[in-house]
């Protein structure tokens, strides 16, 4: 097992900076603010439909650092595998999360590897760091003003509803797609704006649960248009017929932005020049005239969006 | 669940580096080469004489940079919880990673915490990611040249009989402590030295492991003097009752150093000038007149360490 994994990990991740007999390794970064985030990944299935938790691992981790204004340069790679889990999968997975981090110029820089007692592992699970250079003007919850737009980058609810289809538990099938995915096409072009505040991944929470975020930072309301808020039908069926709330549920490659109204148009027409922004939205607004994250109906009725008490979905990412 | 967590962790490891709110945060990094390394954390049992996972963590991952080198500054952590496990457990072993962390001048910058089912998780898993500046010369197993010796700074094998006696398996007992610990020291005494060639933890297959390491890189013979390695009393005893080879076995807080011959005592002195390194010995050479790694004994006879097989001591680590 230990050869099979340094000879797959080495083979499929290998690139300049990796030096699996170093104790450390250096990172070559320059230019800008060094930025550092770090993710653990759950997910079950190890494998879904548009992703899988290799892929997922690298757009997670990547994500976070492109929604803070961020290119991503680096990851460590932590594996925790169960013992018996089957060598195909392994190799499948990890060629994925190689693929997924080459497609960025992400190089893996330091890894490590540990193996699990067989039942104390559910099979796979992932941890990563990612290190970048933000190139692009500070953001923050903090630069959130009265009156700003929100937009979203495309359809909300995609990968929460496409991991719990691959389980299976509730007999239900489909051909949803997860969202999983890189973002940093969609940060990079917001960044150039003079007017852009704040960029977050709706994950863990969802959509929902970034608006609450604003909320709680800069104590002004959040007022999503509920007919604004792009969501597929596939998505808004299951949740109609389980009783979730897309709002809710995590996206995997998809941002919310807020930024100066003077420029929300701008923004909305490069992310609709994009191939991941194609179904981007203008979706709300930051407002002094509400205390609550609220959600205009399309009948014009006004609800209080409360936060979420307990995840509905656990183990998406 | 969640809020404890979310409190624990802002209360034992908060720093002005730690924003909990955001998806990423800048670090500051200043005056060398960056250095990265990264290293999961499966031990059982989770508390051992002498430390836990937590402190353990903060230690492996911090060694892994001292040996390249390298101060270091920053940990990213991620936490895997198995649903269940005792939250006094839990908040004894990151209070005592926040301990460690803070001894060391080390913030932890970036953090992720990921529940897992019970009877998935093994209690605790960790992952930490390492981020620090190299201040001294460049180190590695390709500046080892012929006739250069090798020095230990403690006693070998401490760490892997504490953990294997604290799981009780085998019915002994004892009061051995782990020798896990920050080698910062010692390789800050190092790294001063213009003959220091290259540093290692002798962490899962112990000193002969990177002696075999040296060998393979160097092409070079290692020859160690049997009655030069310290081993600790109790520590022989364990290994003569059960069959373990001592030279075979994990230290968390031990420092293997190649150096030109010339300065091999003053590496000597320097090292048992302080606390860590009381009991640091030479031990050996590499010699280009010798194709293995081998053990002189006390009688004179020579045999050969053969590479370690199969880890005797599972989740010491």
């Amino acid at each position: 097992m230990r050869e099979l994994i340094d000879n797959l990990f080495a083979r499929q991740l290998s690139n300049p900076s990796l030096d699996t007999r170093a104790d450390a390794v250096p990172l070559t970064l320059d230019g800008g603010e060094i930025m550092i985030t770090t993710d653990g990944f759950t997910v079950q299935p190890l494998e879904f439909p548009g992703g899988n938790i290799g892929s997922l691992a690298v757009h997670g981790t990547t994500n976070d650092l492109a929604v803070a204004g961020a290119i991503p340069y680096y990851l460590a790679l932590n594996v925790f595998i169960e013992e018996g889990m089957e060598v195909a999968q392994l190799e499948r997975i990890i060629a994925s999360l190689g693929e997924s981090a080459r497609a960025l110029n992400v190089r893996v820089a330091a890894g490590d590897t540990k193996v699990l007692r067989r039942g104390e592992g559910g099979g796979l699970y992932l941890a990563t760091t990612g290190i970048g250079i933000r190139h692009g003007p500070r953001l923050g919850l903090d630069l959130a003003r009265d009156g700003d737009a929100v937009l979203v980058s495309g359809p909300v609810g995609d990968h929460g509803i496409a991991v719990m289809l691959a389980r299976e538990e509730f007999g239900l099938q489909g051909n949803l797609l997860s969202d999983a995915a890189s973002v940093l096409p969609l940060t990079r072009a917001a960044v150039e704006l003079s007017g852009l505040r704040f960029m977050r991944d709706p994950t863990r929470g969802g959509l929902a649960t970034v608006c609450h975020e604003l909320h709680q930072a800069s104590g002004l309301g959040v007022q999503l248009q509920q007919t604004a808020i792009p969501v597929r039908d596939p998505v808004q069926s299951v949740c109609d017929m389980l009783g979730y709330d897309p709002l809710f549920l995590a996206c995997e490659g998809r941002v919310v932005a807020v930024v100066d109204p003077a420029q929300a148009d701008i923004l909305l027409q490069r992310w609709r020049g994009l191939p991941e922004g194609a179904g981007a939205a203008l979706i709300g607004c930051l407002t002094g005239s509400v205390r609550h994250v609220t959600l205009v109906t399309g009948l014009g009725g006004e609800r209080i969006l409360d936060e979420l008490e307990d995840d509905p979905l656990p183990r998406i990412c």
